[in-house]
């Protein structure tokens, strides 16, 4: 453990500064909440009077404050904080809580927590640590650390999380974020957290970032909480919509093991919440099992005959603890079953905590996951004791047990990514941006397709450009004086050889003449021809939080009101461009949609990856965005690039 | 109300036929739960055996049941229900509710209630009830009837749902959903009842339904969901995501006042859940107040300094029952606050039932909502009760309390929007459809404008044409040997008047003799030019439960892939046309965007309200798609339209 933050975690000794006798003062309750922590290193109180609190010496003198003692929580005004840390530091204490109220922000805050939580937290989000404590105690789980870093002065959420993950007695960790320190170092803790143990966030303030200024779509559209989502994804974090959310998903992957599928069960004794779990197992990503015909015939066998037996297996209302444990596990045999989720409402005939009891028999047999919703209230309090003591998750509906094994599934879908995730090849030799004249140069050195326009002052000129094109070309007047070029026959399409690019420039400039015989003429342009293809738009923008974002989607003029776009941090794998691709419209209907022609796909991933690469190492580049990026048949052209370097 | 479904709602005699002696048997269930429910009419039961049941005889022969008993319960084998139906008639029984196994699908199941709710259903939704009242016991609060429908053999919803509306008792309907019998008369009865109660309902099979084969794209999205949507937002039910969300949004809709806009303030004593809350009440769809200045003041010198008094207000951890009273007093004073979301974590120095019990005295004395989100479990417990014996809504997390008030306003917003309402002219004198021609005659005889093409046989015919479309017009040469037309200068552009359509007319003859002086020339076709503007797609497709769902949004080809478009039940008002164009992006791009310059949209707002009574008033119209319409500065014309009737 980094030394620094030891005192935090493992303090051999903990001081109150500001501990007081009169119960309604937050220096007592601070006291007695340490006191009844089950904290096993030494508790000291200072107080401005002498005298004892829970049997315990009050010091008006830290300096008379006996060994050991590395950990201050300091109860002080204000104005005698700076003082009081700097005694703490002469007394040769590492550490500091600041408890005091008097700070307009949310104040500092913590924990000095070992094996059982300490509830120290007296401000602000204290308050919530105490309900989430309390909350968790009534659905019969509890925290082994509850770390509440305050204002973060000194110590943040990227310090402390791999401190955390450390402890062998946390099997899940929960973040509760407003923002985030240095986002680039968060991702790459997090990441290497995750690939152990399961990390769930639930980020708020989704609505408090205002407008920003963009030079392009990608900035217009890229807010906080793309860059939040991308990056969370990137690190595998499990982003939770709800507090609930996150405590039952937590609750799942602290007791389930990891399904190998997304094929889910549903076993129940009425039809309506079977209907519901249906719905919520599509909702939450999941699949309905299609069960083997051996499990349709064991089912059939062994069930009334007006039950179902297609899944959602519905058992009726007269099913006994020993229907829910046979068909149970009938179901987790199935090599089809990724998973059950077991839906119990009172049976009319039974104790539910006898069902309970069957049930939990059976699970303990199998390694693939199994939640319970079990739906009631006081019919089923002794059938969630029950569950609880055996470490089965249980929810009170349908749709929360369905989401808890979403997450489950997205848990093992993200540690079974991990195991073949293509390497990406870092580009060694950085081009210096500001030496590239263009847009155009920047993104060519990066290997992506322009169509570079240029100006041929002769016949033989024009040969020479074209041929380092490549035909098909067009040809265009070059000059300043002719603005409707095609009404003067000033265009060519389609030059297909050296030839016909030597006779066009002459055809050019004849007609040209002939038209506007006082026009000045500079020559030719002569540009690639770019085929017939799908135009998308691909960009990205520097998030002032987690560095360059990469956007793709539906490009054109109107990216802003169709928002048909994904998010992806940089640098992009592969995997992570393909995943980008999927998730639009644009994306998808690059292999084809009725009359639209499929296009190279593997091209426009190409791109992608290339792209954020380039911003990745580039942070002088704030913004580029690449719209349209025309998708052939084969390869694909960036027709118009745009950069904003960081002023 | 109405004869033949009193006995369900207000049976004076009820008899159980197929009543059990053996506890595990159904037939023991259904009798016991009937005794028990306190149900206060008469109750006899008849069995196979005879014998006496909880103090009862036990009829061997139903002949023998004395007075007064009109509803029957059965619970007996498949095979002798219709004798026993026919049995039941012949004794002058005038309803009978099927429990018995032994049907396939979902059995018929019921319940006869009065005041207090009897938990008759044994089997498949019956376990649900039963853990729907258990529930919401534990939630201190009931139900005055629950109607579990079964099969619906005889009884619908839509019979149901006014007879439970017109309870004195029951404040609140909430609906479980599968399907409906008969979708326009269910919206139809609907609608009356929620003029004066609201009704909340769960929808669930969302993903059952496979894909049909489509004529159109607005066949081809209009899913059953999409129908289901239109038709509890024209009926003015409220569509809850889940089970728990519909008795959260239930349970506020009893309790609270509704509020007189979408300005909700926050008032906590911790910062979490504070920001947790104002993100919620943005995703609900309400706004986070501003604070006037007085009360601004009002909270500033009576909040210590370190808190924060503009929304969310955060009185700090150390707020007492008084902080809270008072606090939520000033809030509710405040003319920009329409309700108000306490939070109530465990307050460290005080109990939370104090504050609960402060905090309802200042409630009862304003009509504005205010709900609580009481984070915890045993520290809570005692608040919980108080609260719910003052009828004040709780939620253990804030984002549920935000959704419950979101409901409330969404309430509001309907009963709002009732009093406005524009009425809607039907169409009296019908067209017959087979007896138009062309889809453009049928949209045309709705005054919808269209671009028809007609052919001119000579000059003066021309100029008649052109005069009858309205200048500018297009003129093409008609020939059926003649493919490549705008080839041979065969098109003419922007004819603006008589004198042009006139000498055009020579002037295509002339060309085109010249370049194919063999092809059969019919004459010019003359059409009118349609001017540059904005496409969308407007369509109806006959839905099999609700009639005709009009389809809105971006048209093309990629209608499917964009999914940009709204849907609504025929017929539409203005305000419900209005609405759906707001929904999508095709829709708010009418007001401009960008280089995208505005065009009309009340001439679409027009398009989409006689389109739907078209569909409204031509059931034999299966589905009917413009697309595009084009949009103009002015106006907007169907350019493209396809009808397809009824087989």
């Amino acid at each position: 453990m980094s030394s620094s933050l030891t005192p935090f975690f493992k303090p051999r000794g903990v001081v109150v500064i500001g501990a007081s006798t009169s119960p309604e003062k937050l220096g007592y309750g601070v006291a007695r909440n340490l006191i009844q922590s089950r904290y096993k290193g030494a508790v000291h109180f200072v107080s401005q009077k002498s005298g004892t609190l829970f049997d315990r010496p009050l010091y008006t003198n830290l300096n008379d404050v006996p060994d050991p003692v590395d950990l201050a929580i300091l109860i002080v005004p204000t104005q005698v904080t700076p003082q009081t840390i700097e005694d703490c530091a002469k007394r040769g204490i590492k550490a500091a809580i600041i408890v005091s109220a008097g700070f307009r922000e949310v104040g500092a805050e913590g924990a000095a927590l070992e094996q059982q939580c300490v509830d120290v937290a007296r401000k602000h989000g204290g308050a919530f640590a105490a309900a989430i404590i309390d909350c968790a105690r009534g659905e019969g789980f509890g925290f082994s650390q509850i770390v509440s870093l305050g204002n973060q002065a000194d110590v943040n959420e990227t310090d402390v999380l791999p401190e955390v993950a450390k402890d062998e007695h946390t099997r899940v960790i929960v973040l509760y974020m407003e923002s985030v320190s240095d986002g680039a170092k968060f991702v790459h803790a997090a990441s290497e957290v995750t690939k152990h143990k399961p990390v769930i966030a639930l980020k708020v303030g989704r609505f408090e970032a205002g407008q920003k200024a963009a030079a392009s779509h990608t900035g217009a559209l890229a807010g906080s909480e793309a860059a939040f989502d991308a990056a969370f994804a990137k690190a595998g974090i499990l982003r939770a919509d709800t507090a609930e959310q996150m405590f039952d998903w937590a609750r799942a992957l602290e007791d389930c093991p990891l399904p190998r599928g997304k094929r889910m069960a549903i076993l129940t004794n009425a039809g309506g919440p079977g209907v519901i779990a249906a719905d919520s197992l599509e909702t939450n990503g999941l699949l309905l099992s299609q069960l083997t015909e051996s499990t349709l015939r064991a089912l059939s066998s062994y069930l009334p005959p007006s039950s179902s037996v297609h899944n959602p297996v519905d058992m009726l209302a007269s099913a006994s603890p020993e229907s829910y444990a046979t068909c149970l596990k009938i179901l987790l045999q199935d090599e089809n079953v990724d998973g059950v989720l077991v839906i119990l409402p009172p049976p009319p005939m039974f104790k539910t905590e006898n069902v309970a009891e069957k049930v939990i028999e059976v699970i303990g047999n199998f390694d693939k996951p199994v939640v319970v919703a079990l739906m009631g209230s006081t019919l089923v309090e002794e059938a969630n004791k029950v569950f609880q003591r055996a470490h089965v998750p249980t929810y009170p509906f349908p749709e929360r047990a369905a989401s808890a094994l979403g997450a489950l599934a997205k848990r093992a879908e993200y540690l079974n990514g991990l195991q073949h995730l293509p390497t990406l090849e870092l580009n060694k030799s950085k081009s210096e941006v500001r030496r590239l004249r263009t847009p155009e140069e920047l993104i060519a050195s990066y290997g992506i397709t322009t169509t570079p326009i240029k100006l041929a002052r002769d016949e033989n000129e024009a040969v020479t450009i074209a041929n380092e094109l490549g035909f098909p070309v067009v040809m265009k007047i070059a000059s300043p004086d002719i603005l409707h070029k095609s009404d003067i026959g000033g265009v060519l399409l389609n030059i297909k050889s050296a030839e016909e690019a030597l006779s066009g420039y002459a055809t050019l400039l004849e007609r040209a003449k002939k038209a506007m015989p006082l026009a000045r003429i500079e020559g030719v342009h002569v540009q690639r021809q770019i085929p017939e293809g799908q135009e998308v738009i691909v960009g990205a923008v520097r998030d002032p939080l987690f560095g360059p974002l990469i956007m793709f989607g539906s490009g054109g003029i109107e990216v802003e009101g169709l928002k048909d776009v994904a998010f992806a941090l940089a640098p992009l794998n592969q995997t992570e461009a393909q995943e980008m691709i999927r998730k639009t419209w644009a994306g998808r209907k690059l292999k084809g949609f009725r009359s639209i022609p499929p296009v190279d796909e593997e091209s426009v991933i190409d791109v992608l990856v290339k792209l954020s690469l380039l911003a990745y190492e580039h942070p002088e580049v704030d913004e580029i965005e690449i719209n349209p990026l025309r998708v052939l048949q084969k390869g694909a052209v960036a027709v118009d690039v745009r950069v904003r370097l960081r002023a």
